[in-house]
């Protein structure tokens, strides 16, 4: 019997991070972390439904819920059956409707919005079969995966035959990967530690606090005045010792010439990489700066709009790490073209994680990418953030510095009606106390 | 007295211009002209009120106005003069908005509300000051002009002190050129002529039509059908002669090599241009098509989501002309910006217009371009298509294929009362008759 979409429901839920200067850095100084989230009613039995998310950081979450809200009309009556069908179909009905693609052309708001509902798609594709997603998608034919992803724009980089061919290179191997996944996890960093806005008492005590329990990785944030950042990275490698790698953050703050300018006087704390060191849109920007501060590696993606940015970043050897971002890009469907272009490139896939449900979300295509695609665990790391996975039905599981594998169906998204009750926007608890509200 | 914004009134108005296939091309199939459209209401006496809008083609518009009312309130309780005294900072205040600029940065929903914004304060700006955008931009000092532009991410290829030069450059022999302008008028370009909806007969009706009225140059839609494309192409040419300009716009519907191929047919056609030939976004794709299709040259713009892709496009050599838009880019202070690079790059800038507004918008930027910027007419046109102009207050006015000089204070894109109360969606008249509604 089919499954029918019923209905899509979006909400607008806010955290008042803001007021711990949590996720503080150089450009979001202030952010709540917030999503529009989305749920897919089903008239399966026993209340099946689609939970997805778009992370976003507060103020505007409004306009990605009314996003979302347009592309409804194109999901409600349709069976998942129907959708399943023919995935790669159903992403370009939303991605390409005639009128909503010009807000785009997937891009920013109407992508991030076609990435909630896509995501919520799979999850209850996931959930139907029973399977967590990093086990559907590694379970899937080649020739089916390959489908589902949109080739237009990047058919100079990848073609449908590549993608077949490196599932199938890896097939054989596959079963040991998994086994290993479920023993060992996934390595993970902490950028836990060192947000802009915490004073020099607290990142010492995060970072000696973060070495005891098991991390060898983190992230400081950069980017609002070099001699803070020169300050900040001497005591951060103080504390976490020359062996521990060091991720720098300048979350877009410089142009080129300054990225270039400040990472020759950072290079000295031994950065592992600089990640947004200028826009995210700036992929010629991104290659120069690579060039001239080699050894030093360059990552970005968490801004990066599309498959097709990713496209070139890669052919202008702009960057050293792909982080791409669960709900920036269109969706499972578009994550997948990226995570076969980085393996094709052969650039390490380190995923953007952190905000609220980014993490629960990521953590599938690492595990997927290394039983499936890149096969590999060398220069690979997802990011971890220790806040608000309470809210979630299944939060994701770190230990000793590193993500455990996943085994709940789908794709763990759904959130607690409790946390509904105290962080919608604006009818929450926490939003109904003058005191709180966002100015 | 100061003037104070007290309210910005954001409406959803659309025209069902889809019923007939005006404006249908390769990818946009059925496209209702639309616009999100902007009031900020004043205090000062006789109604003072800034006008702007944002361009869209129907369904998703109202996720514009939701954008719209997200910067209201950083908008509201303003006075003009505050912000007159600092545009710059006026722009980066929404621009960067420490949690919607999350939502971009700086492109798609989020950066055309900030556009309708910016363009209804430049509106208001320009009525108090009783002069025709454009001449309000001829008017300023340069330093303070150059204030006006957000350098961020584009300090590699401008700078203040270029802006500031070019400038003064002109100075000198400003006068003729607005006396000439306003003797001649401007170079424009049709596409009423050739949508990819209208059948043979009609397209050489109007092709004849055309080129009776004075049109010297004329736009044809490709991409859907190369066989299409070759009949049509050789069924204008017939109509409008080898002398005059016919350029070919495919709408964003190829790929790389697609392009590359179906060009190397077309070109026999004698294309003044090929315009969208694949991705907004694929700057290096453009680069490899323009030097694989030379001698015809490459036009894009209209989808191009901010100052940072135009650079790039321009420093990767992907472009022969920059057809911006006035409300895809962040309004006229990132417009500003676009047309001083180009300026420096020596790239003629040809505007997207159309749609509805589109031209009524862009007119004050060839004219500004003219008189102050590349001082230049060669390769230069004004895009020009011959519909809804009618629901305008000061319409644009085009005759001989040349646009006149507009000399209403302002920017010109105050709609009638009358046009709101059939067209705004969902209310409007036309909007309520059963049989009208979108699919």
């Amino acid at each position: 019997m089919a499954t029918t979409i019923t209905r899509v429901v979006a909400r607008d839920i806010r955290f008042p991070t803001s007021r711990e200067l949590h996720g503080s850095d150089a450009l979001n100084v202030d952010p709540d972390y917030s999503a529009a989230h989305v749920v897919l009613e089903t008239d399966a039995p026993g209340g099946l439904a689609g939970h997805g998310l778009a992370f976003t950081t507060g103020r505007g979450t409004e306009v990605v819920v009314a996003g979302v809200r347009a592309y409804a009309p194109l999901v409600e009556g349709r069976t998942l059956e129907s959708i399943v069908a023919d995935l790669g179909g159903f992403w370009r009905s939303l991605a390409l409707e005639s009128q909503i693609r010009w807000l785009g052309p997937e891009k920013g708001v109407i992508h991030m919005a076609l990435a909630a509902i896509v995501n919520a798609v799979w999850d209850l594709y996931a959930k139907a079969e029973g399977k967590p997603l990093w086990k559907l998608l590694a379970d899937m034919e080649p020739e089916r995966l390959a489908s589902c992803i949109d080739f237009r724009y990047i058919e100079d980089a990848i073609t449908p035959a590549d993608v077949v061919e490196i599932l199938r290179r890896n097939a054989g191997s596959r079963r040991e990967r998994e086994e290993e996944l479920a023993r060992n996890g996934y390595p993970a960093y902490t950028t836990s530690a060192a947000w802009l806005g915490y004073p020099d008492d607290k990142l010492r005590a995060l970072c000696r606090a973060g070495t005891a329990a098991g991390w060898s990785a983190f992230k400081m944030k950069v980017g609002a005045s070099l001699e803070d950042d020169i300050r900040r990275a001497r005591l951060i490698r103080e504390e976490i010792g020359p062996d521990a790698r060091l991720m720098m953050d300048a979350n877009q703050r410089w142009g080129v010439s300054e990225a270039i300018e400040n990472m020759s006087e950072l290079t000295a704390f031994d950065p592992w990489w600089i990640e947004e060191p200028t826009s995210p849109d700036d992929v010629l920007g991104h290659a120069r700066i690579r060039q001239a501060i080699a050894p030093v590696r360059v990552a970005t993606g968490e801004h990066v709009q599309n498959r097709i940015v990713f496209k070139q970043l890669m052919q202008a050897e702009a960057i050293d790490f792909c982080q791409l971002d669960a709900c920036r890009l269109g969706g499972v469907n578009e994550v997948l073209a990226v995570l076969f272009m980085a393996a094709r490139f052969g650039i390490p896939v380190c995923p953007h994680s952190g905000g609220v449900g980014l993490g629960e979300c990521v953590q599938h295509f690492s595990f997927f990418d290394y039983v499936a695609v890149s096969a590999s665990l060398e220069d690979r790391a997802v990011e971890y953030v220790d806040h608000l996975h309470e809210h979630f039905l299944h939060p994701v599981v770190v230990a000793g510095g590193r993500y455990r594998l996943p085994t709940f169906p789908g794709y763990c998204v759904a959130i607690h009606d409790d946390s509904f009750a105290t962080y919608e926007f604006p009818e929450g608890e926490v939003w109904r106390e003058p005191a709180a509200a966002p100015v």
